[in-house]
Order: structure tokens, then sequence, then C-alpha cells
């Protein structure tokens, strides 16, 4: 019966554990278990039980007491060492800066021999090859489909099943918030009433910069980069134009040669990438609203194309939930 | 070292053995050794050799004497247990009335124990659960990625990356055939005058049947509510309406609309449907050419689409060697 260890209880974390209970038969009927919740903590507060608790009663005393646990700490791999655990599920808030909390979390785990799932792109985006290497040294798992496009699978569907291609170039809009401001300024509404809208129906934060500016995009930019094209760059690496300095003007201008502006994050051999593009408004990368895609350019596959939910609850959830059941099918590679 | 058994030779057969070549750097690199490929057989003739065969001399004998081999032959199972092999790719023509060899071959190479890799659409829509039974009984694997969509990774999609969602419904173009034709009626040729360029560029075959009365599409619709839907259906079961009977009255009454015809498959719980229906010109179902498409509703990661090449001798064969590489990494699950 695996042990899981949940950092970081934000919706993501709270999302995974209504993805656990509401797959909870499933799990039983495929496995003859359920994987069990040995631990849960937030950013101060950490509820424990060796024999597992329930994931519901977790998400609910969440929202009741803005508390997961009724125990406090101070330091999270104080927690991580007292508990006996198999995976870590590390969903704490990114920090591109530092890898904050989370790059910390993940490294012990990884040094104890402990599987990693997380979407945290901080810690990925920053030291993806030393996390890699850690992986190996210790014979863990390490994976982070929802890390890229939430519910859009595209890190297994490079890494598994287009294994055996060459992967000449992705390119994709991996921020609905950005995509879908853009689209709103298609219709005549400047930057900043679109920026607001966004903020009123929950997809843009209160401090907008992360996705705005293009560091949530140039963060996934970097993570293909590692882990598809397996170059070795870091978030600093990647060139960023982010979306705060499109004008109305520029707008109307692509309008009027039948093209919009999208925020597209490249990546190849050569390039990495997040810039505003002139976009032909019936090419696939022309799309509106929040979803997520991705043209990945295959050498023998050819094109292919994938669209998909980039964010959201249940959505992101269900992206870690898919790497959790891959480590339990014996799918999951070990990196040795 | 993995010992592969090729029966057909055709262009898939033929271009499997190209990118075995392609790849063969690569497969010593991951794995330390390379499959070999221990005999092909064509409708009449068999080439073998326990040590291995060169996958580009017999891609060049065939090209040039239309033989895969010199030795003729009567009974495929014959050759089949005069073998030894551990994989069938299993890639003869499809007879999607009985099944023809391919079924024959594929049931022999299951209850002998050895896996099998197949785009042969005929057994998959015929005996879909009678072959996973078999498979079972005898601890093999059974993959067939490219028997629907061709380079379009969607059934290891569905099975891997999608495991734990409940999918809603697949909607889709799956013959690119129909699709160029209808994309060709879109700009005021007729049927038969699309059909004929179809032709010349070697998108339809001289007898069309199998493509635009819808059969080609059906048998992969049959296929996927087997094995995404774990539905017990056969190719009869499918409802089929083609496109033959489709005038450029109604190609023209749908553009008044800003609608497009287009054929497509639709699966769910209750739905097993091949026909054409009338789509929004914006719609993602709506495109041209001869690319595939599927849209996937998933419970828990929402909307999910995916576009590729249908066909294709490279294409077609990458699907094939993607399901070698997943048995070679050992992802790919026994049926036990």
């Amino acid at each position: 019966m695996k042990r899981i260890l949940i950092s970081g209880f934000g919706t993501v974390g709270q999302g995974f554990c209504e993805v656990l209970s509401l797959r909870k038969d499933w799990l039983m009927e495929r496995y003859g278990e359920v994987p069990v919740v040995v631990a849960a903590m937030d950013s101060k507060t950490v509820a424990k039980c060796p024999e597992g608790l329930d994931p519901l009663a977790l998400v609910e005393r969440k929202q009741t007491s803005r508390k997961v646990g009724e125990e406090t700490y101070s330091d999270s791999l104080e927690v991580l060492g007292s508990v006996d655990f198999d995976i870590l599920v590390e969903v704490s808030p990114t920090d591109i800066k530092t890898g904050g909390v989370g790059l910390k979390n993940i490294e012990y785990a990884l040094s104890h021999g402990k599987d990693v799932i997380t979407v945290n792109k901080g810690p990925l985006a920053l030291e993806f090859n030393k996390l890699m290497t850690l992986a190996k040294d210790n014979g863990c798992r390490i994976r982070f489909e929802g890390s890229v496009g939430g519910a859009m699978p595209i890190i297994n569907l490079c890494h598994e099943n287009l294994a055996a291609e060459k992967i000449r170039s992705v390119r994709g809009i991996f921020n609905g918030t950005c995509n879908f401001i853009l689209s709103k300024m298609d219709n005549g509404q400047p930057f900043e009433q679109a920026l607001k809208e966004a903020q009123q129906l929950g997809y843009a934060e209160t401090d907008p910069t992360n996705d705005v500016e293009g560091y949530d995009t140039a963060a996934k930019v970097a993570i293909l980069a590692n882990a598809v094209f397996h170059r070795d760059v870091k978030f600093s690496d990647v060139k960023i134009t982010g979306i705060t300095g499109i004008t109305p003007e520029a707008i109307a201008q692509a309008a009027s040669r039948n093209m919009v502006i999208r925020l597209i994050g490249e990546i190849s051999e050569t390039k990495l990438e997040v810039s505003p593009r002139l976009i032909p408004r019936d090419h696939p990368l022309g799309i509106s609203g929040t979803l997520n895609i991705a043209l990945i350019e295959a050498d023998l596959a050819g094109p292919i194309t994938i669209k998909g939910r980039g964010a959201g609850r249940i959505e992101t959830a269900s992206a870690i939930f898919s790497d959790l059941v891959a480590i339990l099918d014996g799918r999951a590679e070990k990196l040795c």
C-alpha cells in the first residue's frame, strides 16, 4: 500500500484529494488496495496519520479553518523526516526565483529514495537536471505531467508515446490567462480591462506579473527544453517578452491582416523563447479562450497537435493522478 | 535480443523496416542491442534467417522483384510455426469481412505466447475481445496504436496517459481519404472528380469502397469502442453511412450556413456511429485535408483534442515502432 505525503494544500492539493476520493473504488478494483495519504501540509500546518487520513476531511478542514492540520511546523524537512511515506506529491506554490520550499522538499524526497510527483514549476525550471540526477542516483521516479499544460498531456506524451521520435520543435500556448486576455483584446478591449475581467473570473491573480510578463510560460518552456529536448537549460536562459506592451492599435493592425496576437512559447534545439507573435486567425495557434495547445513536430510521425485545459482544480489534479497511476501500474520508469 | 516476424510487406511493412534501420543506433544506445527481423512474409513469399535479416535489403528486394523472399509458402501458419520469434508485427492487408490471414496469424502468435503489434483493422474490429482474452490467457502483449489514426496517438493515449479518466465520448475524423474528398467538395468539386483527384494523389485506392462507404472509419470506431470504452462490439454493430450520397447541393447549402460536411465517427457508452455531419466551419472537426483528429471528452481532464497524420508509410510505421519501444521499455502491460 503506497503512502503519499502531500506538500502544498491550495487548489491543486485539494483537487488531488478530491480525485483520490472520487477514484477510490476504481483504485481498489484495479490494484486491490488504495494508496493512503499519510500526511498533508500547507505552509504552516500539517496533518499526519500512519494509517491514512480521509482525503475529503482534509479538504473540508482546510476550507473551514484555512488550516489542513492542527499541528504547526516551522521546517518542512523536519515533517518529511518524521513521516514514513513512499510518494511525495509536491504542489506547494511555484517560486520561480529560488525554487522555494518545493525545491527543498523534492530534493529531500529523492535523496531519501522516495518517488516524486509534482506540478511545481519552480524546482523543475531552475534545477531540472540536478533533480533528474538525484532521482537516478537514488533509483526513484520523478513525474511532472501537470507542470506544463495542466490536463493537456504533453510531458508523458513526448516521453512515452513519442519516445522514439526526434522532436524537432514544440510551439504552443501554455498560459490560459494570457490567452484569455489576448482573446478579449481581439474584441476591442484594452489590456487593463481584459486583465480586470480575467481577475474577476479567477483566471488571473491579484498580482498578475507571473502570467502577463511571460514568466509562467517561460518556466514551462524551460521544463520542456530539458525534459523533451534533453537540453540543459534554466529559466534564466529563456528569452522572454510578455504581453503588457501590446496595444489595441497592434491588435487592430493584426486584425486588418486577418491575424491575431498570441503569446507563444517555442522550444527546439536552438530556440528557447516566449514572445507575442502574429498568428493567422485560422491557424491552430490562433485559438481563443483559456485552453492550452501544443504543436509538436516529430521526425517520423510528422506534426502532432494536442489541446486541453491548461489549468483548473480537478484538471491539474487529474494530471497528478495520471502520474500516480503510471507509478502504480509499474509503467513509470525508475531513473537508473 | 528480441526476434521480430513481419507478416505483410506492403507499404507499412516496408516503412517499418525503414524505421528499424533509421533507428538502429538509437536502439543500440537505449537497449544495448537491436531487435532483429528473423522473418518477413508477403502474401506468397517469405525470407527467413535466425540471425536476422537486413531490413533495408528486404525492402529493396521487394521493390525490385515484388517478392520479399525467395521461398514461397502456401500456409502462413506453417511459416509462423517454423520460425523462432518473440514479436509478430502483423501488417497484412485488412480484410474487414473475415479478418483474413491477419486474424489467423495473430491468433496463432498469441496462442503460442508471442507478443503482437498490429495495425490490421480486420482482426481488431471483428474479434477484439477474443484476441484480448487470448493475450491474457497466454500472458502476452497485444498493441495496436497505428490501427486508429496512424501516427496520431490515441489508443495508448487513452489506455495509458488517460488510464484513470472516464472517457465520455470520442468523436473524430479517422479517414483522411474521405476528408480530402469532402474538403475538395467544399471548393465546388463534385464527388466523382474529388475522388479521382484523391486516387491520382494516391490517397484513395482503385476500389475506394472501404473508404467512401465509411467501412474503414467504422472499423476504427469498433476498435475504439472495445479498447477505450471496454464495450463488446463488432464491426457489424456500427451504424454506418458513407459519403457517396453527398451532393454539391448539400455542400452548398451547408456552406450558406457557414458549415461544412465531414465524415464523423462517434463512440460513447451508447453511440457507435459513422455518418456525414454538418460541422461549423470554425469547429475543430471542420478541418480540411488528410489529417485525422479526435475530440476526447474525459470526466476529470475535460476535453482533449489530438490531431495528426492518419496514414503514410513512415507515419504508420512510427506508430508500430512506438509500440515496439513500449514493449522493449517494459512499459507495455502484459494482459494477465
